[in-house]
């Protein structure tokens, strides 16, 4: 038993899907999320520096004690998970293995659709996991516009299914049956995107699947909290106006956060790789 | 474009995993929420006062306007979906169909675990559905002490984690690939059920299913609202304590629940059939 809160760390709001699932399967669990506004979006950034700005985050949770860290970001998932297993003690959980695992328990034909921000397609970490499998043919397609469609809050207009069908396309007629959403805010979208690829493709979120990976770990290192009572959670960003970042937490959220604290972390140098 | 809100119907505050699923989705959409906690819980009564008190909440929905309905209940669903389309005009979406056509898109063996209630699993709604399909082989197992774990908000302890194993053992011994959370309050145990049966069993929910069926029907009969603002979530009851409603409601929801009101629905004479 440990009763430390988890840690979970995104580079924006877009990581409130996982612990909002992480408090969903663990209600009597504390968390403690930061949001790495100062820096935010990652992807676009060099690795070199997503690895600075995501260990400077972990660092600042470590630092509170927690008894678990969660990558609740593609980007940073990709950058830093090897770094952070060497550095800290805590088990460390990222959204990319949880999700490809499950995409490959789940496709029948083996041709699986993997979309997600220009950044994390780009960066080929879903692509280069699923292909260690030789027997999988993978398919994956940037989709830049369906982050600002879900900040804004439209998932049903004929402009954001028009879209939709644009992007996915190319996944239809590659035969896919198996979708991961490799970004933290699709899962706002599986009606839209359900709509669009049609009841028969299993859309694989990595929300559900971390937050299941996540109980497993602490069931099986015996680190689930002793408190009977609903945990705590902690809000936290690096930069810009926490007004906007509950405002919009909110949105994403259903009104679940109320307070943000601005924290500031320190710089890290890392020896050069 | 129809402005008028969505009216789900569940037996008590079970289904607002539901109403959670399709306000994720579609953020913009009005809905009203009713529990008929007067009744609840509906599994243990006769399949025709079942009927009565469903078309009375139901009823009640179409003369408060609404668009659609959807019966987030399982017990509902199988006793008075037949019904329900004859009487109303507005299109009826319920919880069993969607979770079943998933369940099949998303099997590879072939073998298919349902659990729900016992009044769920002993109505065998979903095993007739699926054994349509003469490829598949059900195996069904009710686990009646779920729901009252999720109320608690015991999702962790050792004793959960116990009664799950004796619930699940049958189900893993059957080499099921694929397993359907035949209740609404089951989406908070997936964490848990997922290390039970193991990474590699596919868990179908239908509170994200039935969203994607209510969503892909308002795009089809084009019943999306025009409303560019968050929708309103009116939350009633038939009976009960307003207090207790919320209480219970809020653990489940994330604290989304403000204010309920309590209604009273008429009493509903059906011809005999």
């Amino acid at each position: 038993m440990n009763d430390a809160p988890i840690g979970i760390f995104d580079s924006g709001v877009g990581g409130l899907t996982v612990a909002r699932a992480i408090g969903d399967q663990l209600p009597r669990e504390s968390l403690v999320y930061i949001g790495d506004t100062l820096h935010s979006p990652y992807g676009p950034k060099p690795i070199a520096d997503v690895r600075r700005y995501s260990l400077e985050v972990l660092d600042s949770l470590v630092d509170q004690g927690v008894k678990m860290l969660v990558i609740a970001c593609n980007t940073a998932s990709a950058a830093v998970l090897g770094d952070a297993r060497e550095r800290y003690d805590v088990p460390v959980v990222e959204v990319i293995r949880p999700a490809v695992r499950t995409a490959i328990a789940t496709t029948r034909n083996g041709r699986i659709g993997v979309i997600g921000t220009e950044g994390t397609i780009g960066s080929g970490a879903y692509q280069d996991m699923l292909e260690l499998n030789d027997a999988l043919t993978v398919f994956a397609q940037a989709c830049p516009a369906f982050v600002d469609f879900v900040e804004r809050g439209v998932t049903g207009s004929p402009e954001l299914l028009e879209i939709a069908e644009g992007y996915l396309a190319p996944l239809r007629h590659a035969g896919i049956d198996t979708l991961v959403l490799g970004c933290t805010h699709y899962p706002f979208l599986k009606g839209a995107i359900s709509y669009v690829m049609g009841p028969d493709v299993s859309l694989v979120a990595s929300d559900d699947e971390t937050a299941n990976d996540v109980y497993r770990q602490l069931v099986t290192r015996d680190l689930l909290t002793s408190s009977e009572q609903p945990g705590t959670h902690v809000y936290e960003a690096t930069g810009g106006s926490p007004d906007a970042f509950i405002d919009l937490a909110n949105r994403l959220m259903g009104r679940e956060v109320r307070s943000v604290q601005l924290v500031h972390t320190g710089a890290i140098e890392l020896p050069p790789t």
